[in-house]
């Protein structure tokens, strides 16, 4: 890990207190409104990593985007509420400053952190049969937004169609993805992995409809050292919609490292318009 | 619905403030240790659908175990943190006496309501092909908790292993399932469906081993009119795990109606000992 990284330094934190961080929104990671809501998880994560009262390493982590991001300070509460022998619960908080001077809440967020241990274990959902990351073209779209770019991405299946007709019939996409430039490979960035998805509902219908990730949960499969073993290598990252209704969907994703380990299985319920 | 159900009266709460309710464990709901996680899911869901600020009605639901909740009364705080136009965040916990005489937290979990809208929809997780819940015939198992007995199950793969020698090779279990005696499905009722199945680990190896909810989230797929269209019918419940290692397993499931409608996916990670 350089601490020169633009991931590393859009998650730096300040300590303000026991249980409150100052941090800023990067300009390297932007999308439409506000942060990429990855680095935003992300810099959740690393609220907890560093926190002095950590017991473990994180197990499950739910993020809550109340509110858009505005680009520029905001300040994290993370807060142990539960510690128990071998587990931690935490609650932790986004605010910025509104319009009329107080702390209004843009984000909220559940932890679990907790030691692991030896015990019988099985991968039970196999890294799908795909070809190499070296014989995958890259694709050439030039995004919109900044934050692609701080990944690299290589298609498999469910590339953003290149035409917005309606032709859609499944949201299933596969594809091989790393930081870019490379880093190694730890909680906070898997985090924001989690979210490197386009909006499933602009693959299944076609249609680029506006969006919002409204809760996104990410379980934790591996330690801090299977994760460092990944180093900067690439991940497997797959994702589907189960049900789009009424304004919402949902994404089932895994994340895959090339070794073929099942390194952290995610959710999230989206917000989309028409 | 009818006031005098097991469930109803499990998670009657009284409001003790604008924030705040308290309610008591209920002997039909109880488990190993305190009472089954999914009527504590339904519990928090009441809290939410009480509170005179809700906004809408819940599309998902994060709830973490950070104790055993122990049987007697305890006091649920629902706080809506932000609400928008069409959507609102809560923050929720549940708090104990401890033997000091302190509030200590035994969960914690965030919620989001919102306002559903017509807009294009598909769902693309087809309910399965099982044979309809008549044909099913039912298992002859005497639980050893009370929980099971609130529930009707017609077991279509996956049934409780009836000799545990390690033989297990699959996680996945499918049954038809509803509260017992029937009830109109509704939102606290679906939270507690959530987590109707028993522990994906003892099927998966064929092996009894100490389990416990850690984390557990819920997407609410359907308003309040097709819930109570659902009526007290079946629901087809269907759940595996993608990851058992180093003390953790995963659980993704999905819950449709009989017309099958998916009305709910659900996600949880799960402690196991061995």
């Amino acid at each position: 890990m350089t601490t020169s990284h633009a991931l590393d330094q859009a998650i730096a934190l300040t300590a303000t207190g026991l249980h409150t961080y100052s941090g800023a929104t990067s300009p390297a990671y932007g999308n439409m409104v506000g942060p990429f809501g990855g680095v935003t998880a992300a810099t959740v994560t690393q609220a907890v990593m560093l926190h002095p009262q950590r017991l473990g390493e994180p197990i499950s982590l739910t993020v809550n985007y109340a509110a858009a991001l505005a680009d520029g300070a905001f300040t994290i509460t993370a807060r142990p509420v539960r510690t128990n022998r071998s587990t931690q619960h935490w609650l932790l908080e986004i605010t910025q400053t509104d319009a009329q001077g107080e702390p209004a809440t843009v984000l909220t967020a559940t932890a679990v952190t907790a030691v692991r241990r030896d015990t019988w274990s099985v991968d039970d959902e196999p890294m799908p049969p795909v070809p190499s990351p070296d014989s995958v073209a890259p694709t050439n779209i030039a995004p919109q937004v900044a934050w692609p770019k701080c990944y690299a991405m290589r298609f498999i299946t469910g590339t953003i169609p290149d035409r917005w007709e309606g032709q859609g019939d499944t949201s299933l996409l596969q594809m091989w993805v790393r930081d870019e430039p490379g880093r190694v490979l730890d909680f906070p960035s898997l985090s924001a992995l989690a979210d490197v998805f386009y909006p499933r509902v602009w693959l299944r219908r076609a249609r680029p409809v506006p969006t919002g990730t409204v809760s996104m949960t990410v379980y934790f499969h591996a330690g801090s050292a299977q994760l460092a073993a990944t180093g900067s290598g690439w991940l497997l990252a797959q994702a589907r919609g189960q049900v789009f209704r009424n304004g919402f969907f949902d994404q089932t994703a895994q994340l895959w490292n090339e070794a073929g380990l099942l390194l952290a299985t995610t959710h999230q319920i989206v917000y989309y318009k028409e």
